[in-house]
């Protein structure tokens, strides 16, 4: 699972495509022997993406993503094991088999090249460039909640049999993906670490926030549900950055960090994501008008998710063995993972703003004062998230803590 | 890991030990040449266990167990895989490395036969034996609190570094024991299933039990954490029929259970078989000093097991990261292990007095009045504990639960 990389193993470049894509029967429908040509385009921190076409027609194209053995952003002295790629292709495959509308469509996973084959999206954008924009995107509630319902659903023990479950748990352990999160999201955000990279007009509130032991209790409890409870398989990056949409569609890509954990961690991650596009129009939408109805979006998105989420999960619950089922078991399950939800998109959002890797939402407001009253509003939103979460018993309580936060920055004001 | 049977495989009779016993130079230093005798001894449900000794001079001694590839009990019909003498091994290779004085020693684990050898325990008796006897081990909680301290704590995310973890987890799946676990503890007691085994006498409080919705929330509360919660290798059978004994020693065998599961399953099932011990002496000591000194000695004994792990289990949060652990997490922590204890000791009680595999402290007891009584009495310790857990901030109030109950048999007292 863990041994030396692949004697076959060789990064391509876009000299080396061609010929690579020429090799594999599997492309031979879309690209015949028509002349290709690739750009690499990785934004990423960890791999290689090429979109590759024929240069006469460039609607005859796929996405060819390549793990490298170290993380890219540093360089081959923070090695990486690229057996993510293997538990990205296989989380692929999961998931467009439990919701194939949702989930982009792989032609293969090369092993040799950990080298992943798939649809290239080029009719959607990247949903977080879209809501910095202030684009609605009116079906992703739909959409998300679909997918996060069917791929978690149907991979807990609600549904797969005892052995199955136990098997999957053991396929998709992904120890170098798990331990970036665990230190990104769980670790570094609460404490002085040099990977943070939160700006000097925070500091502040930062350091009242690591000082705060009662946040830092609720933090250690919510790592130590992402640690040890293998409840589902989780995508465990569903960010706006992984998720492909238009005004049709919504696609699920990248699960490179999937591994059995808890269910509330994906459905935090995209909640967390709404509620700092929520904080970064503070200042990116300056008329008020405007700016409410884009964050009523936003929080309707936030509620709808929940709701569609609950009902896509009925079929789980309705084929689950209703003779040994208690009857409150079902609506206590749901409870906590509403209030799991709440805690994981907390700690989320405090890692976007304090910690190593930020999002373009926040991070990308040019000026820092603006940019700081984002920040502050963003942690606001967080830190009642997750020590109120054991109060939440309704996804709209998640919301009213969003309505009411309001930035300290400047801290004179 | 669940591959076909190994094609060396074959079960040992008591005449073909001397031969497997010559061919394998680890027992040389044991036996020599010196002519060999054999018993077959397993009292179990699954496994072939022979004492194996000198003719001239039974000391030089060991024990073979050797696992069968269904269940013996019931024969081959019904299948299981013998990959748990692997997982048994491994897991009293961990225990013996973490704590060898309460761990019996194996010399060698023979992969292809799907055997172990180990010392032969002919000083010490099985702990179940003597409690029914009234005998009392002064040091038994010592014991036992030291190994689950040392065993569970050394084995969790708090000490393991997160690559072992997380490969550790991976080799533990077990699957198929679990599964009986899942059946036998967790479900069928709460039901009505072919399976159970409780006697006409008692079946009003079976079945006033088995209609508790409340009560079966809970159950589906341990069992789900059972089921998703990796935090520690278990031994997860740590009955007192896994645990030699005698006034100076007390050694734990038989891990053939054992996985990554929550700690909890393994404190509570030493606290159930103390209980259970408590509720069998109801009838089987009937002095009243006599009965009140033995269940002195069996409470103290679960209040000082428990002071025991939490001593022993400090030295884990020491070595800690402290700039890391918030203030109150290890508090948090450790109460959260004392009530899973006694949610998981609730349904380990109920069990043996309900389902399958019941307990000789119970069901060995042949008036069925007097067995009657005993089994009352036990599913009533058992039931508070499981209902109440979450108030439970110290060991003494799961004492408190037990001196409190009462049977309710015979109804019309």
């Amino acid at each position: 699972m863990f041994g030396d990389l692949s004697p076959h193993y060789r990064p391509l470049t876009v000299e080396t495509i061609p010929a690579y894509v020429r090799s594999r029967a599997e492309l031979r429908p879309i690209f015949g022997d028509d002349e290709i040509e690739a750009v690499e385009v990785g934004d990423g921190n960890l791999n290689l993406v090429f979109k590759v076409w024929v240069k006469s027609d460039p609607n005859r194209t796929v996405v060819l993503k390549q793990a490298l053995p170290y993380v890219r952003l540093v360089g081959e002295s923070w090695p990486l094991p690229p057996d993510r790629a293997r538990i990205e292709a296989q989380a692929l495959e999961i998931e467009y088999r439990l919701c194939p509308q949702h989930t982009v469509k792989v032609f293969f996973y090369d092993a040799q090249m950990y080298l992943t084959a798939m649809v290239n999206l080029n009719q959607h954008i990247i949903m977080r460039k879209g809501l910095i924009d202030g684009i609605t995107y009116p079906l992703f509630a739909e959409h998300i909640g679909t997918f996060m319902a069917r791929t978690l659903g149907h991979t807990s023990d609600l549904v797969l049999d005892y052995r199955t479950k136990k098997l999957e748990v053991a396929r998709f352990i992904n120890p170098e993906l798990c331990k970036i999160t665990e230190d990104l999201v769980f670790t570094e955000p609460y404490r002085r670490a040099d990977g943070n990279r939160y700006h000097a007009e925070i500091e502040p509130q930062v350091l009242a926030l690591q000082a705060d032991e009662e946040l830092r209790e609720h933090v250690a409890l919510m790592k130590e549900k992402f640690m040890t409870q293998a409840q589902a398989l989780v995508h465990g990056d569903l960010h706006t950055g992984s998720i492909m949409v238009n005004q049709q569609e919504t696609i699920v890509i990248d699960p490179e960090f999937a591994f059995y954990g808890p269910m509330g961690f994906d459905i935090g991650a995209v909640i967390a994501n709404l509620f700092l596009s929520y904080a970064s129009h503070e200042v990116r939408t300056q008329d008020p008008e405007k700016r409410a109805a884009f964050r009523r979006y936003l929080t309707n998105s936030v509620i709808q998710l929940w709701q569609v989420f609950v009902r896509e999960f009925q079929p789980v619950w309705d084929q689950v063995d209703h003779i040994n089922m208690p009857k409150g078991y079902q609506q206590h399950y749901m409870l906590r993972l509403l209030q799991d939800a709440a805690g994981f998109a907390a700690c989320k959002m405090m890692r976007r703003v304090i910690g190593l890797a930020g999002v373009a939402d926040i991070r990308g407001i040019e000026d820092v004062h603006e940019r700081s009253v984002a920040a502050s509003l963003a942690l606001n939103i967080a830190v009642p998230l997750i020590k109120q979460r054991e109060s939440f018993t309704q996804i709209e309580h998640l919301v009213e803590v969003a309505a009411a936060a309001r930035p300290t920055y400047p801290w004179n004001g």
